[in-house]
């Protein structure tokens, strides 16, 4: 079999903050309102945000697998699509799919059938943190979430600031929300002061807040800080 | 001087390939045509896309500085700019600025400052391959240019491979166009047939194409490639 027989797999973002449309380009929009086939994270925010789009969609022409935690990627199914020729999408809860979520399984079993595959642009928390923090975006690192114990996270606190240090790269990772204000206190015990770290909250919501400083700069500040059960994306950066 | 009484950098990402406006969120439009302060990477390439999103725009009423291998970021001209309360953009020559192109010095000097920064959702050639690989979003790398000479060329593309099985990080790199051939040549002559390569290449474009295989399947087709002079984005990834 042929790719050209084959359906096509597009890869769907959708808004960061829910309802913030502007985040999403108009043809990737018209895209998603016109998919029949969808593996998507969570049915109901997918049913909403298609309706956000298009007041007027039918949502009962559109069939849904969902892909998560509880349940595993339906690859049997999206192998069936593909060779129908169907184009199918790929809607994760947030954001870009296929980052941190679980829809790249099903981008690899598109791949493995040699179907075409095609991302979309959107926002991504974890690049426009990034963009926004000032480091260095020739060389950077996404680690995912911390180990939540000791010695193994402090060990991987450390780790990053040696690798920052030694290869110039930008470490980027997260943290789950309600023990934000704990990482900071971390990061300011196993670190050299002079280390930086940008904290990128909230973003692209109105009061989104990417701030970059020292971590001797944020010790002074650390009373004044309230990103606890914030969305946040870390990023630090050794200068000598 | 607080916050609120300086002005705010706004990172304005523009398409990758030229005149395709349908990767871009309207918004980001708007804010791209409202800015009369600029640093950019190119001042013809940044005049050519203001032009291409509004006919009308009067250019004369813009001022540009240039930041490139040739000119380095005007640093004081942009604490000047934000001391003065101005709106300032920063656009590079293709796709997000700040990632991989030399915008991340005015970051930095913005967020010394304590001014406000806004990243703007638009492509990375990164991330949109990054997506469609099928590989691991859950940890990645992200190199920049792999050395040109031995020993250390094939030291580092066995350390990719080594990062990938160790830590499951998916390993993402640039190769200057014209040595795209021998960059393939050089991961199936150093690294595992089973370890995987995708390559996405002219990301965006009519004629993007993004494909994952392994390497012992590339050397099977390696007659068939033609992606010489072509800008992509390598990605490596070992399975077991």
């Amino acid at each position: 079999m042929t790719t050209n027989s084959l359906g096509k797999l597009f890869l769907i973002p959708i808004p960061i903050v829910e309802g913030n449309l502007d985040t999403i380009p108009v043809a990737v929009k018209e895209k998603s309102i016109s998919l029949k086939y969808y593996f998507v994270e969570n049915v109901r925010t997918a049913r909403r945000y298609l309706k956000q789009i298009d007041k007027s969609i039918n949502i009962d022409l559109i069939t849904f697998s969902e892909v998560n935690q509880r349940n595993p990627a339906d690859t049997p199914l999206l192998q069936e699509w593909l060779k129908q020729g169907f184009e199918v999408g790929i809607m994760s809860e947030s954001g870009c799919p296929g980052v941190a979520d679980p829809g790249s399984v099903l981008v690899a079993t598109a791949q493995e059938m040699g179907a075409l595959v095609e991302p979309m642009v959107g926002p991504s928390s974890i690049l426009l943190a990034l963009m926004g923090s000032g480091f260095s975006g020739q060389n950077f690192r996404f680690g995912g979430y911390l180990p939540i114990k000791n010695p193994d996270r402090t060990k991987a606190i450390k780790q990053m600031e040696d690798w920052s240090l030694q290869r110039n790269e930008t470490q980027i990772f997260i943290e789950t929300p309600y023990r934000n204000h704990q990482l900071i206190q971390d990061l300011i015990q196993n670190c050299s002061g002079k280390t930086k770290l940008c904290i990128a909250a909230n973003i692209t919501a109105d009061n989104a807040l990417i701030k970059t400083m020292t971590l001797t700069e944020w010790k002074a500040q650390i009373n004044h800080i309230d990103i606890q059960k914030t969305p946040c994306i870390f990023l630090i950066y050794r200068t000598i």
